[in-house]
């Protein structure tokens, strides 16, 4: 495939475009101070220095995290999104500098890592359990395939396949080979992507080898464990913690033989990605059940209302079914971007509207809450429930902010934002056979090819805060051709409706997997509008979740909602809705513009009195405490913390 | 004081005699056993095997941790009070023979401490802030003054006082003298037990050095943590956090500026205690400020329902007020024994019912839950709502077992509840001038002086099952003498009643500070009948508690409790109790003779309807779930996880 025969998408859309300026205009300039220490609130990065270092163009140490090369490679992969948009001569040739600083740094052999460069050279490939060269790897691959598709330009695609054939020399069953593959996944990902660009079958075999070959027994992390001398590089959780709990990065077992989604949540979902990805490309039956089991234990038993992946801080990770608590989840950015790409993935696999349904929810819920409306700010965790008085006093949460702060020490969250936002074309739409989906209500206008001829599609709306969205066929072909508008049915949406040129489509025998399809003779000219009515709706989540019994969360559209202390006062859990009550929708006010608030009649519990001062914690009283009528508003959960620090809760007691 | 000059009280109580009995008969043996390392099930405690070594009588290593010693010394503090009751030369020669392996661990010198003369004999008093030789020097010299005080035997006394004479020599603000104090607070209190026995001032001094000296600038824990060359003992929440981290163990500040119970529970429990005895020693007002202060604050905004302390696991303490989550609560048994005997510090220095509640809150549930009911099995930490199936998937749980241990590698817990339980009686009575206050309603027989007359007082009830509590008065006196018999009222009882001699008494104008003050003249032969009605009542959690709100709690008499899975079902969240229910009790049925159960009609949440299968998590649903009728069993929170695995909750939903 050449950058002239991808499928194109140009964005048109008001929620969208706000961000996507945020990117070009912030996020990305800000980041690039960033990895090169400009930036004065924040831990200095040294990433951009790490590289001058590796390539013997200055003195000096190396410094920040073992994966601090990522960092750049993401950010370089950002900027190959933003210039796929519109032309930036001055943001390309940066870029290109830093390619050059890249390839310099790149070692005879293809070899690239300036944290092993630097610090320790004879330790190459030598801890792969924990130290993460083949994740940097990745993100390199990654950005090389996308900054290639973007401009043509192969420099960097060069330097990635020069470090990839490094790696397949070093990894395989082969006598002189080692049967190793990452403690972090995300190269498996990346080789699919290389493959796709490249055709070259090598890539693929390589990433399928790490896939195949993860969790096999002897176990390789043992092995290379006992071959360094029983070193370890992370001491947070005990002795080489990382290397025994083996669940943790997903090597317990092999792929096949996995049924729950434990561990670490990025890495769980950068895996699955990869899996998902080569059992598509091979048509293997048994790795796409694999994917299907992990994502339905996932998205059924342990995934946020927010999208959000991982209840627990301690290694980052998933717990246990039906185990969600708000005030002391994980849920990292990072994880809910690698969720929308391994949905996306599912959705390649087999088109069917469960997948993109949680990759919405991801999207606009947590992904979104990730950054600040400044562009400038940011979360690396995304509870549910934060109480700022208490954060300070009790270490269960520790992991948690109550404003976003302006960048990491362990930056892997923002430039995922900036990537994931800057590609959001490659997510809208699937062409399969003569079916053309419509996963996301992205305005924008795609070109595609169906039987032969090349068509426009153009998708406008006021999406997310209003459910009509406008299709638009336009097209050379000479008379009609056959073929499918498959257009998804949100799981919210309890009646949807279509009308093809004006006129009504009866959806009954039309809808299967959570598409509406619309085949038929299409024309240029032909106009689709697509009602999707959005009530606000009650969430309840199943009744095993223990920490959500009798609460609600509130819904419209794609977004989920929660109170904030600026708007509804202090002590939130004193708040209840109830479950009568009516919701009002209003377009934001002050601080937040353009965004739909909610307003409901609720109630506040008034403090009960005690009978003696020395029952301040707990009096004996008969009769629940007496509540008044509160008017309660609900902002989108994406929204939140851009109004000074305060108090935010999604679940709300019912009653 | 001499042995002979001691009030006495004798047990007689159906309730507290059992324990009694489980105490003589099975955990002291037990707790001998797994001191001697001969408990197959438990980890190895090598306690006594430490002395033999230290003392030369074999060859090995020390084992254990730095403060094993005190498993030894608080199971002869437990023996000692078990002597007191009633002879057993079999467990006195046991004893003694122990007394004589402790005299054999002595150093010329007078120093005593089995970790340091064999591990580290070079490093003596070298890291007071974490390794604990003062604190099992208290617990030393505490059961010396019980095992004095039970048998007349000076040998471990005399062994006390060697080692205090050190201690008094090596600390203190002279110039060859260290100007330390325990990182582990303990010795403040056992010096103040010293010092009442054998009336030697140095003891006074000591302890109330130590408590002056705690928190002052420049801080000692820094300047040994610099003479020693930045060593540190206890790595588990990074280097040195212990020594860094000063309000962990309260020497954050000095004692007359603390105003707030932070950091390990049982260190601010002890030290308190020992600061209220000392207040109330030398009558120093600032002092007994002080503690009231940390009274206040941590029964007013941190305490758990059941009485328990430390609402987390990092460094087993306190957060911050009104921060009481159920389920990760840490509630040390320890910290709810210390709890006990901080607050008859605070009655000494004032004799106010709300010591005595709190005294009776923690007694009642989380101290009596710490044990199981067949003596032995125990709970080191006392959440108020398990979740069995979750506890081995998330880590905010690695701190909570579902059923009660063996035995603990560290074993603080057992020994304490055998040394509390076994010397109930001083907790009892509190005789000030001519009143002779009663506390707990705890059966047996009280022999006191009053006017230089001896008396006797009797007190019979089914407490605290039944709230009829009889009192008799016997004596010598010719004719009557005058004084207050002050009975305290406890703040859970709506509506106390007195009949003297089958008269009932006005209480409007006797009841101040939560007791009815019966002044009279007294004569052999007098009955006083208190009737303490029962009735089962809710509590409810200041407005502040957000973890509690919308939550009752049962209470019915002292009394806590909870619902189990094996009376109600498993997803105990999903029950409810109506504001209108009524409760029955019930005597106990099945595994749990003797115990009153409550019963009371209320619901539970069904599952709602999926509208499919991929929403098998969260359901769009505007109206509630169906409730169905549940009869709901409580027990009591002390008996709880006596019958096997299972859910247990304190706090339950009402609506």
């Amino acid at each position: 495939m050449t950058v002239q025969d991808m499928p194109r998408v140009r964005l048109h859309d008001p929620f969208w475009n706000a961000y996507r300026q945020l990117i070009r205009e912030v996020v990305i300039p800000y980041q690039w101070e960033a990895l090169n220490d400009r930036v004065d609130a924040a831990e200095p990065s040294h990433a951009i220095e790490n590289f001058r270092i590796a390539a013997g163009q200055r003195q000096g140490e190396h410094h920040g995290m073992v994966f601090q090369d990522s960092d750049v490679t993401k950010w370089l992969e950002a900027v190959a999104y933003q210039l796929a948009q519109e032309a930036d001569p001055a943001l390309e040739a940066t870029a290109d500098e830093v390619i050059s600083l890249i390839g310099a740094a790149q070692q005879p052999d293809g070899y690239l890592n300036t944290y092993f460069t630097v610090k320790a050279p004879m330790e190459r490939w030598t801890n792969l359990a924990e130290c993460h060269e083949l994740y940097c790897a990745g993100h390199l691959i990654e950005a090389a395939v996308a900054y290639y598709q973007s401009t043509g330009k192969v420099a960097l695609l060069n330097i990635a396949r020069r470090l990839t054939d490094h790696i397949d020399q070093v990894f395989g069953p082969g006598p002189s080979q080692l049967p190793g593959y990452p403690g972090h996944p995300e190269i498996e990902l990346a080789l699919m992507r290389l493959y796709e660009v490249t055709g070259e079958p090598r890539y693929l075999a390589l990433g399928r080898y790490f896939i195949e070959q993860r969790g096999q027994q002897p176990h390789y992390y043992d092995t290379e464990y006992e071959g360094r001398g029983h070193t370890f590089y992370w001491p947070s959780h005990g002795p080489a913690w990382m290397i025994k709990d083996k669940a943790y990065s997903q090597a317990h077992a092999p792929i096949l033989k996995q049924d729950k989604a434990v561990g670490h949540a990025v890495r769980l979902l950068y895996l699955y990605t990869g899996v998902a990805h080569l059992a598509q490309l091979t048509g293997d039956a048994e790795q796409a059940a694999a994917c299907r089991r992990i994502w339905d234990n996932l998205t059924q038993r342990q995934l946020y209302v927010t999208g959000g992946v991982g209840a627990q801080s301690y290694g980052e990770s998933l717990t246990c079914d039906f185990d969600l608590p708000s005030d002391t989840a994980y849920a990292e950015t990072c994880a809910s971007v690698a969720l929308v790409m391994f949905a996306r993935r599912m959705l390649e696999l087999s088109p069917e509207g469960r997948y993109a349904d949680v990759l919405e929810r991801a999207l606009y819920n947590t992904v979104l809450a990730g950054m600040a409306l400044d562009g400038r700010h940011f979360f690396y965790v995304n509870p549910l429930e934060v109480h700022p008085a208490t954060l300070a006093g009790s270490h269960r949460y520790d992991h948690v902010h109550a404003v976003r702060q302006r960048w990491f020490g362990c930056a892997c969250c923002p430039p995922n934002i900036a990537r994931l936002l800057g590609s959001l074309e490659d997510y809208v739409y699937l062409q399969r056979e003569d079916s053309l989906y419509v996963h996301l209500y992205v305005g924008g206008d795609l070109d595609f090819i169906m039987a032969g001829e090349r068509w426009q599609l153009s998708q406008r709306s006021d999406y997310p805060w209003n459910g009509r969205i406008d299709f638009e066929l336009s097209g050379t072909p000479q008379g009609g051709i056959f073929f499918t508008l498959a257009l998804r049915l949100p799981d919210w949406c309890p009646a949807p409706s279509v009308c093809i040129n004006d006129k009504a489509v009866d959806l009954s025998s039309r809808v299967s997997d959570g598409y509406c399809h619309l085949r038929r003779e299409w024309r240029t000219g032909d106009r689709v509008v697509l009602h999707l009515p959005m009530p606000v709706q009650r969430l309840r989540a199943h009744a095993e979740v223990r920490q959500l019994a009798g609460k609600v969360a509130l819904q419209r559209g794609p977004l989920v909602y929660c109170l904030e202390q600026v708007d509804n006062g202090p002590a939130l859990h004193n708040l209840s809705l109830p479950p009568s009550a009516e919701f009002h929708t209003l377009h934001g006010r002050a601080l937040l513009p353009q965004i739909v608030q909610l307003e409901a009649e609720g109630h506040r519990r008034n403090a009960g009195v005690a009978t003696s001062p020395y029952q301040a914690l707990y009096r004996h009283d008969a009769s629940p405490p007496q509540a008044s009528p509160q008017r309660l508003t609900f902002v989108p959960y994406f929204a939140w913390a851009n109004r000074g620090e305060g108090e935010m809760r999604v679940w709300v007691d019912e009653g």
